[in-house]
């Protein structure tokens, strides 16, 4: 059994929409020193295989056709166990 | 300036459906191997101070009234620079 964690993170460049709403909503609470503040996705998951190099394959095809859009996000991955 | 990064996750026994979407979608691509999975928040702040501890506790306060569900989810965050 290994453990990912995948993060997917909007690209630098692409506006965050949401991080832009959830600064406005923290300056509006009084915390003026929030300078950015960007919003990405945080994923855990558990392998049933053991094979480290075959899970790093398949989490980055799982990356590459679902859990990421390409086109406007970045995503890394860390394996233990 | 400092920056964070905060992860907020849902409470162990709290359902995640997000995470059973994306799993059962996993499943029917083929990644048979995915026991569970299961989604977060992931933010980036920039903070506008060099006071490692008062980004402590603004940060703490943020998570507290905003960025986190305390009901339902867990919170976790790191300062660096």
């Amino acid at each position: 059994m290994l453990k990912a964690t995948v993060y997917v993170t909007i690209k630098q460049g692409v506006l965050d929409p949401q991080g832009v709403a959830v600064q406005g909503a923290l300056h509006s609470m009084g915390f003026q020193e929030v300078e950015s503040l960007r919003i990405g996705k945080y994923m855990e998951l558990s392998l049933n295989t053991d094979d480290r190099a075959e899970a790093e394959r398949q989490i980055k095809q799982m990356c590459e056709k679902l859990l990421a859009n390409t086109v406007v996000e970045d995503y890394r991955y860390e394996l233990e166990g």
